[in-house]
């Protein structure tokens, strides 16, 4: 087993390639339009619950073929049953240098998928490094349910306090004091229930504050 | 706030370069090293934190030249306090086709990193894609010390019982008989003591119940 690095790609409006039309190119597909990636999903034919997304994704339908990493693609994602063919697709995305993920064939594969869990702007990744996806599943479901209360309203609630603070203090010359001010707040308000915290009052006390330890002698 | 694909990217024996020497450096280059990637990094100086791991990576003691990116780069992570001269890498790597992360600069990410919770094979990724980064690393802590127990060698023991399973069973035409019992096997025993499993002797009794099912009509 070895370790991987866990990222947050940003694939919002990246082409993304899906080859295959069944259950698994179905899940690959839902996640790439949760992360807001334009997907293309080539196929001979497509599965129920992947034709119900059509309005969603761009079908082409038919096999693959080479030309179709031509396009500025960012990503490919192989579903199909045919080995041969998976290997000879991944082969072609190395040469071009395209990140690929073949399903259920580790060692073709440059990044993996895992178990997710989303809401709002929290997400949270749960892999196993291939050792137990049934168990990388059920830890998804696990710490959804197991987060503290009112998480996404508390995530969101700090974003906001954020964009304040950066309108009342713009600049980088201010990138110092926002950041320290910001991590103070988290400390304090973290678990407070967050429909209760008044985000323009706590601005005003904690920005005056710090200001004065700044400045201890100003007026 | 757009969303993003979390994914596991495999970086072990890639190269990765990072440039700068301080802090924002150091988190990169401990996140790297712990996903079995090759780092090389790129600084006229190292402070100490970096500089104790220098044994452990490639440095090259002075500033980025274009020609860094010559060799075979997976990925790029900018972490000076040059905001020209990241910019300037940034477009380099984009025109080379190579991820690309500036520290600070959101819209010079192609990928963002989170908080991390590593325990062997298990790897926990939260974000809040921007919205507050010290949320993301509170839950990060939380999630960690509200994992069901003995969940690193629950995961392990999945690992072994598939190892075993396979080789009791190889072969591509075993695939869906091997992942329909594992399937059953980990809701079975997931929340068992692991210590307490004995791996044979669960394989002897499901592989005999599950071919009986398949071929109830068998002697």
């Amino acid at each position: 087993m070895t370790k991987s690095l866990l990222i947050a790609w940003q694939t919002a409006n990246k082409l993304a390639l899906v080859i295959g039309g069944g259950s698994v190119a179905y899940s690959r597909v839902r996640k790439l339009l949760d992360a807001e990636a334009r997907v293309r999903v080539v196929s001979p034919t497509l599965e129920k619950e992947l034709s119900d997304l059509e309005t969603e994704i761009e079908y082409v339908a038919r096999k693959f073929v080479d030309s179709d990493l031509d396009d500025e693609i960012s990503m490919v994602l192989v579903a199909i049953d045919d080995h041969q063919e998976s290997s000879r697709i991944y082969k072609l995305c190395k040469e071009r240098g395209v990140p690929v993920n073949v399903a259920d064939v580790p060692e073709e594969c440059d990044f993996y998928f895992g178990a997710n869990y989303d809401d709002g702007p929290l997400q949270v990744l749960v892999s196993t490094n291939g050792e137990s996806p049934g168990m990388a599943s059920y830890l998804g479901k696990y710490i959804a349910s197991h987060l503290p209360p009112h998480v996404r309203e508390t995530i969101e609630m700090f974003g906001e306090m954020r964009r304040r603070l950066r309108s009342r203090f713009p600049g980088p010359e201010h990138s110092k004091f926002r950041m320290r001010l910001m991590k103070k707040l988290t400390q304090e308000y973290r678990e407070s229930d967050p429909s209760t915290v008044d985000i323009d009052g706590v601005l005003d006390k904690y920005t005056t504050e710090s200001l004065n330890e700044q400045h201890p002698t100003r007026p």
